[in-house]
């Protein structure tokens, strides 16, 4: 079964909003085993919106359309639908007792552009919206479907949950199978894991395909498997287990779970704490470690030393090895590292020190000169040199990257 | 000028990635004067491509296409595009020579698949990419454009902003002009200045709008003027000095300056200095503040101070203040924003604490319980309550920049 995905709106098409609905419903679609053949974002016009609905209705047979169900006069989406169907419009008394019974829950009076809300196509079913006040509507069209829903992404989600997923689950049975299995890896450049795992792609059978999805220091590798075998799902899982075992050495986790997620989950196991002493990048790896609910579990705090006083007086630098090595050096990360561990009585300690840029570079230590160092409980500590580049941003978040993936190899 | 952006992957339509590349481009064009009539994402298929350019071409002037540009095999824009205007393919020694070097810089070897990544369609003009390995293509057709770009965001915006934008404005130029001005304002919500401005843009002249862009703690106003007239530009600056009088208490910059960097303006401009202790934003707020370039000229440091333990040890909160009022208390703030000025021996020191969720929360200190505060060189230290969601990402955010709204108020 193919679907495509419909958005409506003008604050989709000039940035002012990112139309994170469509991805929602590309997942949720996925699951159920319907292959999403298109996202298409249309202007508030009744042209647009028509134009739309045509492309969709020729290539798939199942159209999932958001927005413009509002109150307001952008809102033509309904109206839009009944003309293209050349049908009327009837007042659904529901609709408009639910509303009232809403506004009157909320101490509101109910104006006339709100009764607007109330009219519906007749070849419309309606879908209960028990998060706001618009209904979803269903239509059918020979075999196809179209159903239409407000862009609000709760509201958006609960009709979906509740009025159209056991449709198409339904409809869907028994026909076509979409199974994916994504193996998450860092330290290795996609092109490299290519050279090692595109011999056993190329030897995939029918139905199922390998995608490579690089960010910045990791790549995902995705099996897919599409068709009508009911078994598709087993030889996704055992080809993901071939290739797996090839570039075991960078597999830090599976279906998209995040470096800082696998960190907590091998540190919680492993009953370790962890404490960092960042300098260039300023926060942004406490930041992203802290952005897992629960992370207090094993870490502990970090020291954002900027100023050479406090990488001094906090973390125990030695005033030596910042005049003979420089705030930039393997020598000053080591003992940041260290001193991190120290002053947080953690099993492990991380160190940062580097050029992130723009400014600030030098012949000897150019701008993107990073130095890292993960202090174990072992008492070694391992230091790196990372060379990035002239943008201050990235550098920042391939550092944050790159200094947790060595981490989780090391541990 | 009509435009369509094209983003090619399967990565969106299963929903693995938001599409954030055509939110940015779509506020780009539109600076730009460009219209955005649609946004289309399909499948890394020659099919599915071959569809998506024939629509474009067919309803826009301009199209901007992202993805499919890397080294894999699922990477098939290039020969598609190729394919599509029947034309051979190349091989580029230019590009050939920066893989090259790129390569060498890093210490590592090209490989065969990197050679791939060489071949050009004949037709295409190469555009500049200092981000990455594969560079933007121009085509056109007929009096039409065609512009393809790598996803990987920081590379497409390289690549749009120095070899696409100065292309679409010389095109634009003398035929329609749009001239935007917005001005940057916090602590007060969007239908409160809209109650304060909308008799303003009531009054507007033909051709000028206004639009809130409503963000997380804060609001930009967006005067706009299309048309033909060349002085649309001394309208649009006109009314703005009028909207901004009337709100100027909340003001805190123009034309998209972050919080982050009006910070930096005004500490450089007063010659102070700031240290943080953060608690449950985990350093999110050094972050935001060090991402700006040279913000080491007043930032001095910070601690991220998960355990009570480092509270007491670095910032000098009391035990008792910990064990009579808890971690998340005004008392606790005061003396974390305290601790951190004198550690750091800054001007302004700041102090975070809450319970960012989604769990940990207690009948009196639910979940969004947040508490900050902010020590100033007169000796006086502000104390504020924040009441957030549930939600742990949007918490952290929202509080950094409150927090930064306040801060930029009382300098």
């Amino acid at each position: 079964m193919k679907a495509s995905i419909i958005t409506v709106g003008d604050e989709i098409l000039i940035g002012q909003v990112i139309d994170t609905n469509s991805a929602w419903l590309g997942g949720e679609l996925n699951q159920l085993g319907v292959d999403v053949v298109e996202i298409l974002s249309v202007s508030d016009k009744a042209a647009a919106i028509t134009g739309a609905l045509d492309r969709a209705f020729g290539i798939s047979d199942v159209i999932i359309m958001t927005g413009g169900l509002g109150p307001t006069k952008d809102d033509i989406t309904k109206k839009t639908i009944a003309d293209y169907f050349g049908v009327e419009m009837y007042f659904d008394d529901a609709t408009y007792d639910k509303i009232k019974a809403l506004f009157e829950r909320f101490g509101r009076t109910m104006t006339d552009m709100h009764k607007v809300q109330c009219y519906m196509p007749i070849n419309a079913t309606l879908l209960n919206n028990d998060m706001g006040t618009a209904p979803g509507m269903m239509f059918t069209k020979g075999e196809k479907l179209l159903f239409s829903m407000p862009g609000v992404p709760f509201e958006m989600k609960y009709i979906f949950e509740n009025g159209i997923k056991p449709v198409l689950h339904a409809r869907n049975e028994g026909k076509s199978y979409v199974f994916h299995k994504t193996i998450m890896t860092s330290g290795i450049g996609e092109s490299f894991i290519a050279e090692k795992v595109e011999h056993i792609s190329d030897g995939f059978p029918e139905g199922l395909s390998l995608a490579y999805l690089p960010s910045l220091g990791s790549v995902r590798l995705r099996i897919t498997g599409k068709g009508t075998r009911p078994d598709i799902k087993d030889d996704v899982l055992r080809y993901a287990g071939i290739i797996e075992k090839e570039v075991s050495k960078y597999v830090y986790g599976y279906d998209n779970e995040a470096l800082e997620s696998a960190i907590k989950r091998h540190f919680d196991k492993l009953g370790w704490t962890l404490a960092t002493a960042e300098s260039c990048t300023g926060g942004y790896l406490s930041h992203k470690l802290t952005s897992i609910p629960g992370s207090s579990s094993y870490f502990q705090g970090g020291v954002v030393s900027y100023s050479n006083e406090l990488k001094m007086k906090l973390l125990g630098v030695k005033k030596e090895t910042l005049e003979s090595h420089g705030a930039v050096s393997e020598q000053t990360v080591i003992e940041m590292a260290n001193g991190a561990r120290k002053l947080n009585d953690a099993s492990v300690g991380i160190g940062i020190s580097g050029i992130a840029g723009p400014d600030g570079g030098t012949p000897e230590k150019p701008v993107g000169t990073i130095w890292y160092a993960i202090a174990l409980p072992d008492g070694t500590t391992h230091a790196h040199l990372l060379k990035a580049t002239k943008d201050r941003g990235k550098n920042i978040e391939y550092t944050a990257t790159m200094v947790m993936s060595r981490l989780l190899s090391l541990i």
